[in-house]
């Protein structure tokens, strides 16, 4: 698989050779999660590749299934390990992004915990002309779908298509 | 595949029918996209199954590899497409989440945008007990790794374990 050259220090390669403590969640052949030392709430944990991939982006398809497949069930976990009600899934790619060592936060949730998960200040379209534009700017730019190593990949659909103009 | 049965009225589903205005991004098998009307910047898109999955929990794995795959490929053409340096990519699962069919935001984001990523206020653990108590009880809930139904399958890997107590 290719990988970003690890340049080292990298905390989060750093825990995955364990030269830096951390709660391990999952230790696995790709994948690895262990807690956040500052969660938002106790449990916050998060999956990483052990693979040094730096962005979301960055991601090969077939790595991508196994950390988001390890995020489900650590959502999973955050609930019925610590009586939570829901939970917050996310990454920053590149903005935000404070380690760049690719990390899906899972946080546990529950109601009336303080959180919005969006509560920052929406804006709209000034009209549709303008949502349409920003739409086909999105569109113009997508790249190829890309196939997974192993079995069906996405590529292989030939009904698939990018939406109406 | 195994689906929630759709109740309307869902307003994704409406979408995904033709039945409600949207922006398109992606209209493909398995995976819709289209602009939020109401976005946190311009150029914000909703990713969802076609099928009425209510959770990121309930999200069958390979069908969740192909609505994170388009939403890579979304997160890499808000940057072209709009001229954005990084991407925001997150769920609300269950708690916040205001459309009870999984929909994956993903948002544009530039450096000084006025937002960011984990502005939450963040805890600390009191101490390496309480931490390694609260990982334990992940731990403990994790359930088994899912296989997908085409290639490798995690579950499939003898090598595969939770971390270490």
């Amino acid at each position: 698989m290719a990988t970003v050259p690890w340049v080292p220090p990298c905390p989060f390669c750093e825990i995955v050779a364990g030269e830096r403590d951390a709660v391990w969640i999952l230790d696995e052949p790709e994948v690895a999660a262990f807690l956040d030392a500052r969660p938002v709430f106790p449990g916050h944990t998060l999956v990483v590749p052990r693979a040094h991939i730096e962005t979301f982006d960055d991601c090969p398809p077939d790595l991508l299934y196994e950390v988001m497949e390890a995020s489900q069930r650590v959502s999973r976990a955050v609930q019925a390990g610590l009586e939570a009600d829901g939970s917050f899934v996310a990454t920053n790619n590149r903005i935000s992004q404070s380690v760049p060592h690719l990390h899906i936060h899972v946080v546990p949730r529950r109601r009336k915990d303080g959180l919005r998960g969006f509560f920052w200040p929406r804006t709209k379209y000034p009209d549709q002309e303008a949502a349409e534009k920003v739409g086909a700017a999105i569109r113009n730019a997508l790249p190829p779908a890309r196939a997974r190593e192993s079995g069906r990949g996405a590529a292989d659909d030939p009904t698939r298509r990018t939406g109406p103009d």
